[in-house]
């Protein structure tokens, strides 16, 4: 690949000194290098110049999530460049990133697609939002609720009913988010799969349920008081989308779209997993 | 005892019949009995006649935990009466209250004292506000705060600073509904401890401690992020306090006030934990 | 299908009377219905009459475990019939049994492969045993130890070192089992993922990981004590295998085989999940 | 106090240079110091020399644990002493022991009772052994049983009966060992409750309970498979105690006897937990 894109986050990369050396660093190796700096994290999609290659983001955790979402559908490959420690999703550190270019310009490299979910949300049995996530969809009470009644059901089925402060639907990349602090199961990026963890439940029984890739997820908002009117709120990937009241459903499944990431180093979500967590 | 004060709920005992008849059977008995009808959760504290010896306390634990709040100081004993189910709160079903009320005209009942807690919100270190609970104190994000970061300290040192949805410090009377939740132990309700369970850490050690009843817990708000104010709020048995920001401090303790809760019946909190829970 | 092979467990059918009951009832639908009635958990294969298209498995969820290694490399699909009440692995109850005889004899039925887990067992670097399994693998301490060191690779890389009581890797069959008990998620049984959950670790850090398909598990006991030399066991579906030391190493990935489970019945993992555990 | 008595593990102060340093450096205090080199963990009782004010206890955690066990009764306070890093019962390091014996002549420290628990087990309704414990005692399955049937109960109630790998009633002191592994509570260790853990219970709803020093907890193994008969083992301290089998019964109270330890450092429990744990 010779045709790259980089997104660039001001707030990180402070006048876009680093973003200017990459560039200027590319430019010698005799490669096109783009660069995207209106970076906005609620921006919902970019124009990318065409012949792009290889988009670089650089930035934390936080900046490649959003630029994988204004991606969506491009199908180009992400490379994310971390300005400091070691990222879930950063898969090269600004000091080992002149090597990694080498390689990619040898077309040495791989790329992990990462499963997206979609969303879509129903009023009154109308749609009322779509959306998409790499790392996950929270379904949380809000303003003065202090807790929600969310009815779950899985490919038409309810599997149950419980108070709660929430609900995650998370992919296998997410899975060390805020699911793991749900006390759900760390998941291996390249799967499939995608979890349920439900979030403080006043149940005892409920626990993390790891889907297939066919699996849909459905989550009602119920009324549980009858003084108070319960209001929830869905998040992706962090960013609050509608507010939810009782009779509201959200409907949760695998995205047809992915997230390509370029994997140039070795290093393994084992190495990555017990460097950051464990 | 021959001289009671119920305090009825009218949202729960409709035209408050059930309320009318317990006085009824009371004064039948000969014993005095008024009754206070202008319950309102959101009321502090309330007149409570002179002579009384006993407080009755229709409804279910929300209305019982309302109502300890606004008996503080008064060291009347206080009693229970579910008009559901079994309740963690209520001693007493109404099938049984005939059956309760003599054994309490003949003096036949023990007091069970149960811990409660006090709260001190500092801010720009001057106290803004006292709380005080019987079952837990909760400091939760708040608003589009997605995380809040939180330094715990225990009589002066710091034991964690973690990111989280927030905090629980309950006592053994609240250790069964939220911290139970957020996977904090059951305590028996009888015991001077009391608990910190944090909600939702992205710490992986993060775990629940019991504390000795003289023991100091300190919560301070963090900054973590630089783009954005955190808030959380304060909220003591369900009800809302004041709003937190990065650097104030709140201080928990165990009160000089408890709540006298009176035992007419054998049902120990084992048959209760049992029934409710298990 | 129409020729059918009964396996049966004296222990749970006395004198057979259910399982001739079934061959009679199959025998009048004109199908043919042998029977192995030599049942016994700790037979690792039997001799299947040719023909054979259907096995039916009479019992509770141990006796089909138990069935499905005896069953390996067959494939043969196997209905399990439940004696009692819905299990995880039986598919039908014997009130429902003659309507899905009816579904399979018209050929109305689906197979649904479940996974299975090979696990080799090395010592002074020779393979010593392997071993097969529906459920799970558990290395356990065992005798005197109280505590297994651990040390967990994925994939070449180690992933953590702990002190614990052991280590469960189970496939999506057995995560109802005890991997539920020691913490681990539930997993969609039609999944081809498997999962690592320590039992007991002394880290605090310690979680349950869902790994891919193509991944690969090691485990190798260390000595952590100078005085006391470690024992672990491991067991397999419940049985139990080699004795393990300091030094042994037990490689553990998806195994080639498959148990081909009949689906006759509408009943789906969500139904089961719900009444059993929820 | 000026009359010391060292308790020496050879295996872990390879031929006492260090217990001969420390005597030496007693002497020269002009304080006596009595050293018993015939440390052994299974010995349950040694002879004190009349006029000994304080015991010196030098090791590791295991090492202290033990002597603790010989030392009831004597109600003589005990420092440990830690040749390694800071430990959960070591008050202080080789490094800081001379500044620490310098307090402890000018009788600057204080006592610190940690509660102890007594286990009774009873064998067709006889008393067949008494033991004690400092950290905990744990009923676990044994040999071949998969899984053992422990029904337990609280003050005469029965709260649970479930399948599981067995349960740990531990102190506060014991809180931060196999209680911790298992999923239950931290707690300061000057408090006089005790905990009852379930380790991998089947159930989803057993839960940690943490108790009142007044209540009295009965283990008893029940009988679950019709074919095997199940086997349990009872450790305290990490000790092998007696085997235990269906109907026998295990009754477990705080014990009448504590165990004193000389706090003469200002470090407290939440600076340790913090150091060794968080």
């Amino acid at each position: 690949m010779n045709n790259f894109f980089i997104i660039a986050n001001k707030q990180k990369d402070i006048n876009l000194e680093i973003t200017e050396q990459i560039r200027h660093h590319i430019s010698r190796l005799g490669a096109v290098c783009n660069i995207y700096d209106q970076y906005d994290r609620d921006v919902s999609s970019i124009d990318i110049p065409e012949g792009t290659q290889c988009i670089l983001v650089i930035g934390g955790d936080g900046t490649i999530l959003a630029a994988a979402r204004m991606l969506v559908g491009s199908n180009i490959p992400l490379l994310g460049i971390n300005l400091g420690t070691l990222g879930f999703l950063a898969d090269v550190n600004l000091a080992d990133l002149s090597k990694t270019l080498d390689l990619l310009l040898q077309d040495q490299y791989q790329v992990e697609n990462r499963i997206m979910l979609t969303a879509e949300v129903y009023k009154q049995g109308e749609k009322a939002a779509t959306y998409i996530a790499l790392n996950d969809f929270n379904i949380n009470r809000f303003g003065a609720s202090r807790v929600i009644g969310l009815k779950v059901g899985i490919n038409g089925s309810v599997i149950d009913r419980y108070r709660a402060d929430g609900v995650i639907v998370c992919t296998p990349t997410g899975s060390t988010g805020y699911n793991l602090s749900a006390g759900g199961p760390i998941i291996n990026p390249t799967c499939k799969n995608f979890v349920i963890t439900p979030i403080c439940p006043h149940s005892l029984t409920a626990r993390s349920i790891v889907l297939a890739k066919e699996d849909i997820v459905t989550v009602e908002v119920e009324q549980i008081r009858s003084n108070i009117k319960e209001e929830a709120i869905i998040s992706f990937d962090g960013r609050e989308g509608l507010s939810l009241f009782p009779g509201d459903q959200v409907k949760i499944y695998k995205s047809q779209e992915v997230t390509p990431f370029i994997k140039a180093t070795e290093v393994s979500f084992v190495q990555i997993l017990k460097e950051k967590l464990l």
